[in-house]
């Protein structure tokens, strides 16, 4: 007999914010094989004796190709096997779950995708900023950091000239080549922005600034998410710090440790 | 002692698909004031004793605005009541959550947005298309079928021009108006597009088309959603019905309405 292959969305984070699904496969698969940026709070969910593999593209020093994820979940799976294959957010945005169903239709597996949060739902949520909004944005624009071949950055060009919401998923830790890909886009140096590392986490930081200031704001810890738009000017003032008081923040505690440093040099 | 209030997404329609946290807050609440577009699968989890009232905007013939809402959360929390305010999918994508926190603010209610899996992610798991795609779509724009002040179709434009998958919410059932939008907007005829109706319910129809043929497309039920872009080829054939299958089908009870009408009539 067959087993089958679930691919399985873990939400942003919050281990609380799986589906009720999700958790369930999580409790009765055989095999998890999931990505670097599923959570180790979602993973302690995982039941004992479940073979559980890390397949994230950058897991140390080896790196896994995609055909490698592909042989473990058809070989796991066609030997009757319950096989999770865990993606931090939704399987089917920027997950490559298009290339992992190919391969299992392919090889005759039965399959199913499991939704799950979006990292943007649950970064906005914890912002409290609405994406779209009657009076100010009327689309959401999500889009990838990374410059993919043949993407000359059309996608923020048109969030720019449009009411539109920009969601940037891994927009990296250059924030100075990210405000100037904003401003060549189009969008005006005031437009406010959020950084929200580690949405849902209890390590969660929420950063709005504009585009201007975000070129010289602290480096915030990965994975990391960026909200431009108009809609942002609403989000929750007791849940997000300003630039001003981030960046003033991380000056004071560069200055305790020099500080620090100091003292044990001449100690 | 006050209240809180939960803005929370109910997910796109199987209760499998509520997150932990959703199924959680739905137990413990004194008040569920919920959207029309929850399914009754989802209702149906709410504790007995709780008060649970449908502030949809289309509930019968009543018309409750959206100032009656607020004024409900409000003064339900202030009471020290529980409240969930219970959205289909997701709260912060068309579903007026900013209008509603911005509300929450004012009258110092606390409050907290639990995201929910968005009808799209739904209705993209349900058909098994990955909505980006590595060598196909880089981005993805999610916008609402009805025309908002100000919005001329330059998303679809957009959409159209680039390597960007176009989901549209409540798309309407004039599918040969859309047709017509999408065709203005600059989309190829031969644009592959799915129209996927009460995504993830017992109900769920998915119908694979094009652009072209959309227009002389049998309708389904609300609510839909409609999926636009190069992405929709490699939708799970096992998953969709397309488009002359479907119209067939449709055609072929009609046929069958009539005749039993002719019956009753001529018994």
């Amino acid at each position: 007999m067959s087993g089958k292959v679930y691919l399985v969305g873990a939400g942003p984070g919050d281990p609380e914010l799986l589906t009720v699904k999700a958790f369930r496969l999580l409790r009765e698969a055989d095999v998890v094989l999931h990505d670097d940026l599923v959570t180790p709070e979602v993973l302690n969910l995982i039941a004992p004796g479940t073979e559980i593999q890390n397949v994230g593209k950058r897991c140390g020093s080896k790196t896994i190709r995609q055909e490698e994820i592909n042989f473990l979940m058809v070989t796991r799976a066609a030997s009757g096997l319950q096989v999770v294959r865990l993606k931090s957010g939704d399987p089917l945005i920027f997950g490559r779950a298009g290339e992992e169903m190919e391969a299992l239709r392919r090889a005759g597996i039965e399959y199913e995708v499991v939704p799950g949060v979006t990292s943007a739902l649950g970064a906005a949520a914890a912002a409290g900023i609405s994406l779209t909004h009657r009076h100010m944005s009327s689309s959401l624009v999500l889009t990838a950091g990374h410059r993919a071949a043949g993407n000359d950055d059309a996608d923020w060009g048109w969030a720019a000239a449009s009411k539109s919401t920009l969601v940037v998923y891994m927009p990296g830790s250059n924030y100075d080549e990210t405000a100037g890909r904003l401003i060549a886009a189009g969008f005006a140096g005031e437009t406010p922005c959020a950084i929200i590392s580690k949405a849902t986490t209890r390590e969660q930081r929420i950063f709005r600034t504009t585009v201007t200031e975000l070129s010289g704001a602290a480096e915030l810890a990965s994975p990391t998410l960026l909200v431009v738009g108009e809609v942002v000017r609403l989000a929750d003032g007791r849940l997000v710090e300003e630039a001003a008081h981030l960046q003033q923040q991380e000056l004071g505690s560069a200055i305790e440790q020099s500080v620090t440093r100091e003292r044990e040099l001449l100690a």
